[in-house]
């Protein structure tokens, strides 16, 4: 499998992802159109390759030249994007074919999903483009992404910055929302890919492809259903050894297996399979997008977990509350601490604190000795990773206890945004120089709405990320543990 | 028990929460000191009633006159709140009962959560405290508020707006974090107690105050364990007849229960029989913070379901399926509509729709046609509540699809604001003239996270709220159905 696979779907999706040209089949000028859609997106992100609308009324669009078809084109383009209506997409891709295009996007709906009839002509879209060696997303599917290369194959209109996260969906919509919140967070994507019916190309294929791609560190996969699942976990169980796999599953229950069924024709299998399937191939599940955003990110600049031993400082005692009960629940384990921490510890906070896991900070305890009980932790050697939550004793702000005066102003904002990086930044020299990870949460109680989406902006710029509540780190950390535990047992842990 | 108590906590906790007259005994003007951070918040606040600073030191602080003692005050204020060390605390109680003051907060920790010695001065605090009617809150708390007399007797520094949500926690960290989210999203509170070891009143108190307090419509309580909890469940199914209360219940798992344990004294019993008698008293739980938050919001506006049958309208494929997987895991029933909802929806709708629930609105669905969608739903007698999922094409904006090139400006986050509004307020007239809920959820695709964050503080200024994610909206959905039914068998429905 591994073997001959890999290298096929590199090359093959070359000029899908790479391209360097790309036809833009049915393009308009009307932007409630999908195809005015698409070529005012595409020109706006900055695509520097060379971009040919396709219309049969010909003329100028955006300042574009149009062509009156495929075979009109100077040249054979890397990838041809289609959006004509259901019944010319086939004549369209066998144009393509003739003019050698070796790459296509689907956009176009009314196929699998809506029935036999649609079955049909789907069937007949792959016979004509798999006998010309042309490569197919979709059908009914919003587009690709390659934000290294600003191509921007995508509905609705925003381009999401290159970075490091790949994001594979069975729904645009999807697609859309997880680049959003990369987006906003400071981050951005290496490949997105919306698969549609996923009539050719599988959500498999493109995980072989990231697998190899120096732009992707972490994939982020949202699927519905599985045309050839058991191909789908022998890749994931090869991919998993080198980049983490964050899939949410849909279609769990049978409404939501309904509901899959006529959004994008997909079979839904029965869920205690699928778990049991995930952890044979490492493949970490998040429950909901937020998880799978959270979970994503993580694994950007957090050192793998040697195990489940788990120890938590806190300056929230309820915080800590919730977060024990949340480790729990996620099978990490909060450990006793051994008296020689909790010496150290004792030598570090005030004579009161309560000389327990997790470490209730309690107040009195400000900005170097939260860091020095941070470090105690993580220096215990019973301990393999740490969950440090609120982070308001670390801040080191002029005037804390008066900053209500000043909340709105630019300047606090300012210093509200460099004293958290400077906290997350301490926290991450000292998860770089235990070899373990620390997971920060904590609201930002000194922060206006404003200011905390830029305090979260700039974080994420620096590749650090401040969760926000106690139960979001404990999902976290258990991802953490997992792919440790995978890693490790694939002899391949860092 | 209800005919007995009630009266007595009301008019006992007059002059804790309606205090007129406020001594702060061991204040001072070091914004490091729990007495220097209280001054300055009670006095920012804005509080109008008369402010007594007690410090041995006397003089000024703050513009205020200082007294040497609580009996040197020239009258008997109706709260006194302690931030003295703990040795001291009791000395101050005897003075306070003897000046006549009826109400006291106790700030200071160092008592029962630290052990037998804690204890004991503990309980010789309540003694005194009792024997003189003197009502008290914590000791080992954060203090109260009452936005809508500025009072606030609290750390940290802001000031939550007037509002119709109550806080009651065993954690003044959850307090902060509560207030400040309902703040952000344009709400406030009503009350907030951080109840500490809770040594005289309990967490049951508070809450019988709120039954009767008018500006309370709906209470949100974080419990880490209970004192009397038969006495809790008593009154709780009471004030459940008719406000909604939402539990968020800590110390679950045995490493949650010892991090309780030593964060507020609480012991924490069984979580299977804390479920099944959360059911007999009507209390709504939530899982977690986020959770509780966005229940809370929901019985604003909304009308009660009559039951558990749900519709849901999605403009995004993925966010439909996502959605009923996690309504029907909470046990909403998405059911099947009936063929004369299917026309309805035939005529408004593109041939091309997939005729099933979730109503996936797919492409070609704009603005009235949306709403005409979820009425034809809502109208549907097999249908007890509707989740409508992404608002972006119901989204009335000029110039839609050309967003992008000026997402960052003034005028379009204006813009943005009053189209999300309009929606949300379109929807709460279809709601009511059904009397049947409508909870939404959708991302902002087109904003930045700062108008996102605008828009989400003006829904909530008119008291609508627009939730993220489909897994939320099935969250909110099924505690209104949880309650909607609980009220129904009390004969108190809506």
């Amino acid at each position: 499998m591994k073997g001959t696979n890999e290298p096929m779907n590199i090359s093959r999706l070359e000029p899908l992802f790479q391209a360097r040209s790309v036809a833009l089949v049915g393009a308009s000028t009307n932007r409630r159109k999908w195809g005015g859609i698409m070529l005012a997106n595409l020109l706006n992100g900055g695509f520097t390759g060379r971009i040919y609308p396709v219309n049969p009324e010909a003329g100028e669009m955006l300042g574009q030249k149009v062509y009156k078809s495929v075979s009109a084109i100077p040249e054979a383009p890397d990838l041809a994007v289609i959006v004509v209506p259901a019944p010319a997409v086939v004549p369209v891709i066998r144009e393509c074919v003739e003019k050698g295009i070796k790459a296509g996007v689907v956009i176009t709906a009314g196929f699998a999903e809506l029935g036999a009839e649609g079955e049909r002509l789907q069937r007949q879209m792959v016979e004509v483009a798999r006998q010309g060696g042309m490569a197919l997303v979709g059908p009914n599917c919003n587009g690709i992404m390659n934000p290294w290369k600003k191509l921007f194959v995508e509905f609705p209109n925003f381009h999401v910055p290159p970075g490091p996260l790949a994001v594979i969906a069975q729904s645009g919509n999807v697609v859309d929302v997880v680049a959003r919140q990369l987006m906003i967070k400071g981050l951005g994507c290496s490949l997105c890919v919306a698969s549609g019916n996923e009539a050719d190309l599988h959500i498999e294929d493109y995980l072989e492809y990231l697998a190899e791609d120096p732009h992707t560190k972490v994939i982020l996969c949202y699927v519905e259903g599985f045309k050839d699942g058991r191909r789908f976990f022998q890749i994931a169980r090869e991919v998993t050894k080198k980049k983490p796999v964050i899939v949410l599953k849909a279609g769990k229950t049978p409404a939501g297996a309904q509901a899959a069924a006529s959004h994008t024709a997909a079979i839904a299998g029965a869920d205690e399979i699928f778990a049991a399937v995930c952890k044979q191939s490492g493949i970490i599940r998040a429950g909901n997008l937020h998880e799978m955003v959270n979970i994503g990110i993580a694994f950007l600049r957090q050192p793998l977990p040697r195990g489940r031993r788990l120890g938590i400082v806190t300056a929230g005692g309820g915080w800590g509350v919730l977060a024990a009960d949340a480790c729990m629940e996620l099978g990490l384990d909060v450990v006793t601490l051994p008296e020689a921490t909790l010496k150290e510890l004792d030598a570090i906070l005030p004579a009161w604190w309560n000389r327990g896991n997790p470490v209730d900070l309690v107040a009195g305890s400000f900005a170097d000795s939260v860091f020095h009980a941070v470090e105690a932790v993580l220096a215990c050697p019973a301990v393999d990773a740490v969950i440090f939550l609120s982070i308001m004793p670390a801040l080191k702000i002029k005037r804390l206890a008066s900053a209500a005066e000043k909340t709105q102003s630019e300047s606090f904002g300012q210093e509200l945004v460099q004293a958290t990086s400077d906290v997350l930044d301490r926290i991450n020299v000292l998860a770089r120089k235990y070899g373990k990870p620390v997971v920060v949460a904590s609201e930002h109680l000194l922060a206006t709405a404003v200011q905390e989406a830029h305090v979260n902006y700039v974080l994420g710029q620096r590749g650090a990320v401040c969760y926000h509540m106690p139960h979001e780190a404990a999902e976290v950390m258990s991802a953490l543990a997992d792919y440790g535990e995978w890693r490790m047992k694939k002899g391949e842990g860092k």
